[in-house]
């Protein structure tokens, strides 16, 4: 069986470079959202996905009454390109061990076992973080409430399709606050924890 | 300026064993309340220190409104003896580094910049570590409720003394779920996160 860590975080946390740095140290596969769904896109294999997904699945993957109460059909749409995601996810996840940041990962995989990772960061600190990854725009304010508002949408995403809470400890392996600290030394700590 | 690792845990998680674990591999002093109030209780500076705090501490460490709200005496008791502990905890944080289990130390210690773990378990887990641990008495339902009512006391206790929630993420800087985990393997992992 392939063992696997999944990265779930608050946006500007940093979790995506810890992510990213430990699948290196492990020397093992990494994935996140982008390459998921480029995946998911390219692949004939998940054209295939896409089209018994669209053509079946849907209705089985969700409760009735959840289902109509979808009015705008971006939110089908949605709903149709994630679970294509989650079968690309799936299957790497299979082929080899690997890092997932993101998409749920923990939940979908549960039956997997992987080790499930949080990770977090105080307010200054994650809009350090993302002013120096090259967000420039706007104010410092202006960036909090734009990283809150994703991580909100992150949180209602993950608690409509996992039935959990998006952050809750008990959910996760192990929650790390980044504030103030090295990733590097993050990633080697999670690889030391890991193995 | 020394070093130091506060450890907050659920009752039953393995969190002392592994905070002495990692004191043992960092070559570190370990404290946890049993020795912080042999120390407390059996030196003559600590004897000094709790007639100090008898004598002129207590008003100043709490405001009026809650002083006045106690009622029981064992609570004065109670604030004499954890305000002694805290001083005896100070002062060996200050002489070495030090990993310190319980007694707020994350609060207590804050601006000596501890490392701030917390460990928490499922409640299968807890028990299963308990019985583990030697405590035969009672059902495990009974054990469970046992194990809910003294968490519950020490989040009170936390809560009161630091005006945190105690086992909020955003007061640690590792939080890890020991659930089916080597003790032995987190603390390895911890040494790691904090070099």
């Amino acid at each position: 069986m392939t063992r696997i860590i999944t990265i779930g975080r608050e946006i500007g946390s940093g979790g995506r470079t810890i992510g990213r740095k430990l699948a290196e140290k492990l020397g093992i596969a990494y994935y996140d959202q982008e390459v998921i769904s480029e995946i998911a896109k390219s692949t004939a294999q998940s054209q295939l996905y896409v089209k018994n997904v669209m053509a079946s699945r849907l209705e089985s993957l969700f409760p009735i009454h959840i289902m109509t109460s979808f009015a705008d059909p971006n939110e089908e749409l949605n709903q149709t390109i994630f679970a294509a995601q989650r079968d690309v996810m799936r299957e790497m996840a299979l082929m080899s061990d690997c890092v997932i940041v993101g998409r749920c990962a923990d939940h979908v995989l549960k039956d997997l076992n992987p080790f499930r990772v949080f990770i977090y960061a105080d307010e200054e600190s994650k809009i350090a973080r993302s002013r120096a990854a090259g967000y420039t725009k706007g104010t410092d304010k202006e960036l909090k409430a734009e990283l809150n508002k994703i991580d909100k949408n992150k949180a209602k995403f993950y608690n409509f399709y996992t039935g959990q809470k998006w952050g809750a400890m008990e959910n996760y392996d192990v929650c790390i606050n980044a504030t103030g600290k090295e990733l590097d030394d993050i990633a080697e700590g999670l690889a030391k924890l890991f193995r």
